[in-house]
């Protein structure tokens, strides 16, 4: 992929809205100002997210398009956002032709799970693959499915939501009443809640703080059994969803991104193995499982390359 | 879709193997001989499936392909059969090249599930929609998936496998030592040892023949309430994995056939009241859950169907 034309990504987060000036795989203008999103009106919000796109353009004339990562549901045909999940009054709000008209730029506005997916997918750890899935583990666990050389956003753009999918037909109740949600497995909070009562069977009182995934890892490194076991169970957790993805969907690779993957071998070690261990050979055989390359800046970069791509493929209304 | 050729569809099932000559969405021949799949070698069967096709085409001269649905391990692209799951011997077969050599007319070879779903995707219950998951219901659970308008075969060809996902972490151990695989919850013979378990604990014995879908059927409709909760229990199992589908892909419908689906809304009420449950509303709202249109005749007009196609696009070596 040549990338000649910048473009501006914006990460829309639950609390901060986060820009970036893109070329290559690169982010080239770091630091531009993070707006946080308690504007009182939605509308206020967005010219100042303007504003900002306004000024990067000015400072970068070769700036040709802009994306627009959001968490929660979007009509990426349309533009059209339909919610945001932590961030009220976001109803049916036409953000692609509002940044558009205030900006003079061809927009897109894509969910942000995708996002960091397609950051991965194009320039990243998943790169070369045309059958790919991609998970973020955090809070909660975000998703992104690439098939056949194409993301796969669904029937109303909500595809990829790997966290809602459940590992229990009888288990723990999810946000949407869906029982045995990945996500209240493998979130952050739940993985540390089931550790500290796992120390706790074992006759030891920590703190929940005690229990981040950093703690843990660091435990299990320095041979902590109770630890090994707790990275052990939340691989086997995780390990059904992505067999069950295998099963599905047949994928040549997972990467693997989010705050929890930093564990790095402590997490893919145990992972490997359980996924491999409830598949057959012809799923299991050419599997790849890998860290993700892009951190925090991933939906930036992926945000930019799906305006930039928009861009030249004359798909944009602008 | 216009059909003006006529193809043969072959299906190749565990014991034995059905043709029908099929034009657009029927099949205009429909009682070729039917053969057995215990030749002593593979090779005396390709013959006797050839002479079959060879016969059908001295009767149908329109015949410009043949298509054959196997219950296997297949790569569609270069048409070798890796392993078949209940026909030993079948290993490492080039059938697509073997049949057309020895017929003189374009063949496909393909998995039969995806075969039994294209037909429902592309003539049946599943038409004109681009997001779409068809699964059967009988001794296992098979499954094709289509995303983007597009078959999803995956990496090595075997995505699709419904049967083998799981519903529960920790559960069941599946064929695959996969634990909680959805077709031991709900294949035939589970679903009736269930119910003789249920009816048991009830006070009530009865034999495995008398706890079929068709019985249990009967026994819902005339007011059991044993054989209703064995319903609603069997459609929870099975909503689950729908639910997953749902969340990962975001589908316009599911299309549900075999043996078990024709006990009709005394299965599908009580499955679209818990897939409904347990999904947002972006996810819901337009979602379709409908029985499929075609019965055994499903893996003869998707093989057709695709033989044509591939004959049409001009993807065959002949």
């Amino acid at each position: 992929m040549e990338f000649t034309n910048k473009a501006i990504g914006v990460d829309f987060g639950g609390t901060s809205i986060k820009f970036g000036v893109v070329l290559g795989k690169q982010i080239i203008a770091e630091a531009p100002p993070i707006l946080p999103t308690d504007y009182p009106k939605p509308n206020d919000l967005i010219q100042a997210i303007a504003d900002t796109c306004i000024t990067l353009i000015a400072q970068h004339p070769e700036i040709k398009a802009i994306g627009c990562g959001v968490p929660g549901f979007v009509n990426t045909p349309t533009g059209l956002i339909h919610n945001l999940t932590n961030v009220p009054g976001w109803v049916d709000i036409p953000l692609r032709d509002l940044l558009s008209q205030k900006t003079g730029l061809p927009c897109i506005v894509e969910n942000d799970a995708n996002a960091m997916g397609v950051a991965e997918w194009k320039l990243g750890a998943g790169a070369g693959y045309q059958h790919l899935i991609c998970l973020t583990l955090g809070t909660g666990v975000g998703g992104a499915i690439i098939v056949n050389d194409q993301l796969v956003r669904g029937a109303q753009f909500v595809a990829g939501e790997l966290g809602q999918t459940s590992i229990h037909y009888n288990g723990r109740v999810g946000a949407y009443n869906n029982p045995g949600a990945l996500e209240d497995y493998v979130g952050n909070n739940e993985f540390a809640a089931d550790a500290q009562r796992a120390y706790f069977e074992a006759g030891i009182e920590k703190t929940l703080d005690a229990c981040t995934p950093a703690a843990l890892d660091a435990a299990a490194t320095a041979g902590c059994e109770i630890a090994i076991a707790c990275w052990d169970d939340f691989a086997r957790k995780l390990a059904c969803t992505l067999a069950n993805c295998c099963w599905l969907l047949n994928p040549e690779a997972f990467v693997i991104g989010g705050g929890i993957s930093k564990a790095g071998e402590t997490l893919f070690q145990p992972l490997r193995k359980h996924v491999a261990a409830q598949l057959s050979a012809p799923f299991r055989d050419h599997l790849q499982i890998v860290p993700a390359k892009f951190s925090n800046e991933a939906g930036i970069i992926g945000c930019a390359v799906l305006a930039l791509e928009a861009t030249e493929t004359e798909q944009l209304q602008s």
